[in-house]
């Protein structure tokens, strides 16, 4: 079959180490008839054009730490891989119009790195390390979002390679703020996971990089005073705040419990219910005739607690980065606690705590075998709502697969038939949620269709 | 005709006084086979249903503010209104998810006035008062963009109602901030202008109201300081930069000229050959401890005029009012001078100001008889690159229109073909455009299509 795939591209067949394209980053296992690398827009245009040609299925897959199974080979051994991991030569910074333009296989570490120097940032926040293409692909959100908003917000510009037959290469977008000459097809490739084409280069908005930041633990008095809280916040530290985040007793006592480098900020003291993780930062670097951050941060959080509601029970000021420790070692804590059932569910704000306080109450009795380990960007309404199975008979046992499957559907019901929510907040769509996809998706998005005037069935078998 | 419209639904024949739905805000003349006017979601339905399947073409129409004669009806007297002026009995706003869904055909002033009381916003900021359904279509940016984004970034839901048989009636989006399950379909209809349906209702992100807010009148040394200047703001102030608007000398000289109201805030000075409007704003109220917002602005300025490169000429503290005025009056000021030809172009900012010195070079020995009076966005590349065409003869002369036909192929050429521009930052795409719609965006788009599963063919003969 290879015989005729284009000479001049890399690739690795099955003979080669491919293992790392067929897994995903949570152990499901796939078999790709090869792996292609290539290097450019036009090589990647050349292997599209192949693949529709041959009738091979293809997977673009990007940094591959995707969280629902989108970017790995099935297990039939048909499917190839179109890895973007060396689609990588173009990086194109205009420092007036505070812009860059990136191929799709550039880390965002990496751009971030190169962007230091000139005091911007490319202002997603993750625990992981994609690539800017795949972040694009799944609208990446992650904890900064309330500041800075998701990658659509980002994006100025996409080249982008239809899956017709000559793999023919369009250019969306001109690295423009406003541009309103009719639909903006580039939105169409921003968190469509399943691509209508593969994402090449990307021009990219950049945000001044943040000179000062400041934080605290905040422990808020009951379920209500969250929001309350944020609201108040948002009031007094207006563009300043730039985290909000939610922590669970269980899923903070899970690193205490297991991840010894994560110091416990409560002291002596219980955890408690839960925790919120306040960010400010500001872009400007400190002048001396200015008030400093910390003191922002500390006046305003004795407004907080002076507030007539109390809805402060505890504050912890202290450095920022020991609290971004716990906060990220929340799924290396859960891991090592049990097996995970996860959740990337989203509400409005306050549903999502209304969907928490229902799930305290009603989750147990119904499946004992699980604990609520729950955490989150809560001040964009998104929780990652994840269970531990601490019933280790359970797990290993055959019947593990249909009850996980119980629990998933149970809760996906809950948030998004009953509570209005949705089931994939920031992971987008693969494999892994294709079943929630079918059944709230697609009688919506069935109404709608996307052809290109070429192969436009072609296409549609494609994506 | 109209016997069997549904009788329910009110209707404006063209015996009753129809004529403001005839005509655009600039003058241009159609003519309606007659005006709809529903209610509610199922009255907008019911009419679209009702227009395809008697076969009458229809033209949504809101506070008809468009500047490209997208909402009014062509001459041919067979097109009939779709007003959305009645559409406005929605008003349900969510303070915790800091979101309101309200219907199509609220006035932008009328929902800023009700959400006063609870210190939010809708931040964009206009000369018009647009309705939010318009506003979506066109996708609004406005002059606190570089502070809040365009339309596109405020909306969290849509109801649109399909133009098929059935006038279907379709909710996209749920009012989340994350949500990512598949191709964004709320998209298509945002900026679209001649819209793939009739949009009802819309979910609003909303924004603390600012509480302070201070501006400056600067003079810049150079073209190259307009931006420096910028760049300096941007890492100096972060969010607080709420508007960096450019004018022209040519533009405030008519002004003055003409609107005795706008005081000439040089005095006995000439009118430089530029000027920067500089607006900053904080959402927090004023507290003791901090330093007041004006202190900030003074400082910053100051810091500013220190630079080694001197970017500043001139600068002017004082209330922001008068400031605005001014702004806001220069397409009064350039309509009273002479015969306007308008553009409303955007750029790379860098590039922006780069096409205006080429134009300013360029286009005086080749069009004589116009003169340059641009002002705009600058803040974030866009730039009213308007004209004057003082020789009245001309004006007067069947000639005329040929001369402007020229004069307009000649800078969108230059716009687009050599600057990489957009010929519509932000009026959208409607009759008075449609020729550079044709020449420029047509052969991308053309290579998309969207259909929907139901009279796909009908749909796309409608919109």
């Amino acid at each position: 079959m290879l015989e005729n795939f284009p000479s001049h591209i890399d690739y690795l067949s099955p003979e080669d180490n491919i293992d790392a394209y067929q897994h995903d980053i949570r152990g499901t296992q796939g078999k790709a008839v090869f792996v292609m690398r290539p290097k450019t827009t036009a090589e990647v245009s050349a292997c599209v054009a192949w693949c529709q040609q041959q009738n091979v299925p293809f997977i673009p897959q990007s940094a591959n730490t995707g969280l629902t199974c989108a970017s790995i080979p099935d297990a039939s051994g048909t499917q190839a891989v179109l890895s973007l991991e060396k689609v990588t030569s173009t990086f194109d910074l205009s420092l007036p119009n505070r812009s860059v333009t990136v191929s799709a296989g550039m880390r965002l570490s990496e751009l971030n790195a190169r962007l230091l120097e000139h005091d911007l940032f490319m202002p997603i926040e993750l625990g992981s390390d994609p690539m800017i293409g795949g972040m694009v692909a799944t609208n990446t959100g992650g904890a900064r979002l309330l500041r800075y908003g998701d990658m659509r917000r980002q994006v100025l510009g996409l080249t982008v390679v239809l899956p017709d037959s000559q793999g023919s290469v369009v250019q969306l977008g001109k690295g423009l703020r406003k541009d309103n000459t009719g639909t903006d097809w580039k939105q169409f490739f921003i968190g469509a996971t399943k691509q209508p084409g593969v994402i090449t280069e990307v021009t990219l908005n950049l945000e001044p990089l943040p000179q000062q930041q400041a934080g605290a633990l905040l422990v808020p008095s009951s379920n209500d005073s969250v929001l309350e809280l944020l609201r108040f916040f948002e009031s007094r530290l207006d563009a300043m705040l730039s985290a909000y985040e939610f922590m669970s007793r269980n899923a903070m006592q899970h690193v205490f419990n297991h991840i010894p480098a994560v110091k416990h900020p409560f002291g002596t003291e219980a955890v408690p219910e839960m925790a919120l993780l306040l960010e400010v930062s500001r872009t400007n670097a400190p002048a001396s005739w200015e008030t400093a951050l910390d003191d922002v941060l500390e006046q305003v959080l004795h407004e907080a607690w002076e507030l007539p509601s109390e809805p402060l029970q505890d504050v912890l000021l202290g450095p920022l980065e020991p609290l971004w420790q716990l906060r990220h070692s929340i799924p290396a804590g859960y891991k090592a606690a049990g097996k995970p059932i996860t959740f990337d569910v989203s509400f409005k704000r306050d549903v999502a705590l209304a969907f928490r306080s229902a799930m305290l109450k009603e989750l147990p009795p119904k499946f004992p075998a699980v604990e609520i380990c729950d955490f989150g960007h809560i001040g964009d309404g998104g929780l990652h709502f994840n269970l531990v199975c601490h019933d280790k008979a359970l797990v290993a046992s055959p019947e593990f697969t249909e009850f996980e499957l119980a629990v998933r559907d149970w809760v996906m019901a809950q948030a998004v038939e009953r509570f209005d929510g949705s089931y994939s907040a920031e992971h987008g769509v693969g494999v892994r949620n294709r079943r929630y996809y079918e059944r709230y998706t697609a009688p919506v998005s069935g109404r709608f269709g996307l052809h290109y005037n070429s192969d436009p069935v072609r296409s549609a078998d494609q994506t």
